[in-house]
């Protein structure tokens, strides 16, 4: 076996029984393709390619159209075990969206553009970028297409709270906060909980800066009513105002809602802290992979300044949402349908997920 | 000596030698009156007696003016040393401001109006209050005055860094981020940053979604040029946008410019880190104690949920400010007047940091 230069000498070999599971996302079965934007991140593509390598090794159901110039490709299948090749694909394109470029910038060669293409095309279920997240969100909506009652799609990032995981949304998708864009993505996020999370009848606030209905910004005072009057799916309900703790204590909400410019400042926030405090907790630090929901495909951003670690639990989490056909199931939740069966899913994922030694 | 039931048997009794520094703040010398709105906080009277007392043998030349209903008052007075109980003066008020009522609702005889009153009548030099920001920005507006060039006053916190204390505005003082407040707000933040903190040639930064210009929503984008153009004191140069994680981290700015609605919930939200990361930093965690800058006087706003120690160190922070004279300086150098001789201010205050015991 080719051993990847991360690997120290005594590390086990990648296997069924000795998986990784990239920032707490575990291995389902099921055979799922993922397109990876190889020039996407400002240190690609080394860290894509590192990432990708470690998401191939991880999930033995994993496959990978990878979109960038053939030579980078050539980086990662070079790197795998020749078994493992038979697993990935490559899409050549050469041109990349800088990070200082406009959104609407992204050339129809870009890797972004070539990416989403795939998927639309139907030769990938899903796709990460760590490239510019405005290019991304625009490509993905431009081509895959938005969901018809979602104006605005939003980003997801799930984050370890001391109660339980917490869905923050919007943390980037769009950067005004409109008060019908926070009760739309309220639903989004309840419903994202519920099929990404098995998280049942999810409790949804709004950010402010008091627990006192009347607290915030003109926005946050528009939106306050309109998240009461909402009709959340699986059982959610609105528990009104929470602050700025509730994103790490989750004893108040398992989603909170807030606008693109505060949720991507908040998170980076909560990272700089765990910086401060001297290193993430046990439980896994602020995510660097959101979900883009509001498009008609599965899509998952990773933050610019990704390390492979963090492309690895992108590509992870793109494979976990294709398997749980989140997207689907998110949109059939958002369009009023009967909620699913999660419990059932849950506890069966749940069994797939101890290594049998 | 009467003892403090917070005090076990064998700890040092209080003394210039055993002085405690709440929140990092070095206890100067100099007589400075401090009045404390004893009705103000979640947890008001009972954390506001607390820490009115933890203040007062703290810091052998702070005289508290107490505001608030007698009896309350009663209990600090007693609970104190014959002698340092000459340090203690009552203004008797029976009515509060909730924390639900809209900030206007402060009656005329409600303590922080009573507190305001003091200052402006000369009774006190600085006041303190851990009730309703919105009552507290509101009453000091309207009973000390707003600074002319200063429409909306900010709430100033100093957090612990990485990089060194970063200076961070505005967190509460007014919510809607209009680009002309970003810009007024990081010429107070670098004043603040040079006279609270003795930071020479302060480097200030627009908080966004990322480094590269353009970067951001609607406000930071018409932001940004005007920060640029902005003529900072005391040497303070705009370094451009900067991003959540710089506000822990303090390797990019020392002063970090924000809409109050997104530093308020940015600040909780690196308290909540930091509950998650398993305690705060050596350092010092996120300050529960703000500076309010842009009215004519020193006015320390502490949170709502803050605890004895909070209200302890917001004591202390009213007393530095007003020992620096911060407020008549900040104010002079937003005028442009010729920047004070800080280093030699910092030299001298670090003199006396040191007990000689």
């Amino acid at each position: 076996m080719v051993r990847a230069p991360w690997q120290s000498p005594g590390a086990p070999a990648p296997s069924d029984a000795g998986r990784s599971e990239p920032a707490g996302v575990p291995v389902e079965p099921g055979t799922v393709r993922i397109a990876v934007d190889l020039l996407g991140g400002d240190d690609a593509p080394a860290v894509v390619v590192d990432g990708a390598l470690r998401a191939v090794r991880a999930d033995p159901h994993l496959h990978l159209l990878l979109v960038g110039p053939a030579a980078v490709a050539g980086e990662v299948i070079r790197a795998l075990d020749p078994v493992e090749r038979t697993r990935v694909a490559v899409r050549p394109v050469d041109a990349v969206v800088g990070m200082a470029d406009h959104p609407s910038a992204a050339r129809a060669d870009s890797t972004v553009r070539a990416a989403v293409q795939a998927v639309r095309a139907g030769a990938a279920d899903a796709l990460l970028s760590a490239g510019s997240t405005g290019a991304t969100v625009t490509a993905a909506a431009l081509g895959l297409g938005r969901w018809p009652d979602v104006r605005h799609p939003a980003l997801v990032a799930t984050l370890p709270a001391v109660g339980g995981p917490v869905v923050l949304l919007d943390v980037g998708g769009s950067l005004e906060s409109r008060p019908m864009n926070l009760a739309r993505h309220a639903v989004l996020g309840a419903a994202y909980a519920s099929v990404a999370h098995g998280i049942t009848a999810p409790r949804v606030g709004l950010l402010s800066v008091g627990t006192e209905p009347g607290k915030g910004d003109r926005a946050r005072r528009l939106a306050d009513p309109l998240l009461a009057a909402a009709v959340l799916p699986h059982g959610g309900r609105y528990v009104g105002l929470v602050e700025g703790y509730d994103v790490s204590l989750g004893a108040r909400a398992d989603v909170v809602v807030t606008d693109g410019f505060t949720g991507n400042v908040l998170l980076k926030a909560i990272e700089g802290a765990y910086a401060m405090a001297g290193g993430a907790p046990a439980g896994g630090g602020a995510p660097r992979a959101a979900a883009l929901l509001g498009v008609a495909g599965t899509v998952v951003v990773c933050h610019g300044a990704a390390r492979a670690g963090d492309v690895a639990s992108g590509i992870a989490l793109a494979a976990h949402l294709w398997r749980r056909r989140a997207a689907d199931l998110v949109r059939a939740l958002l369009a009023g349908a009967d909620a699913p069966d999660l419990e059932n899913r849950t506890d069966r994922t749940t069994d797939t997920e101890v290594p049998t030694s």
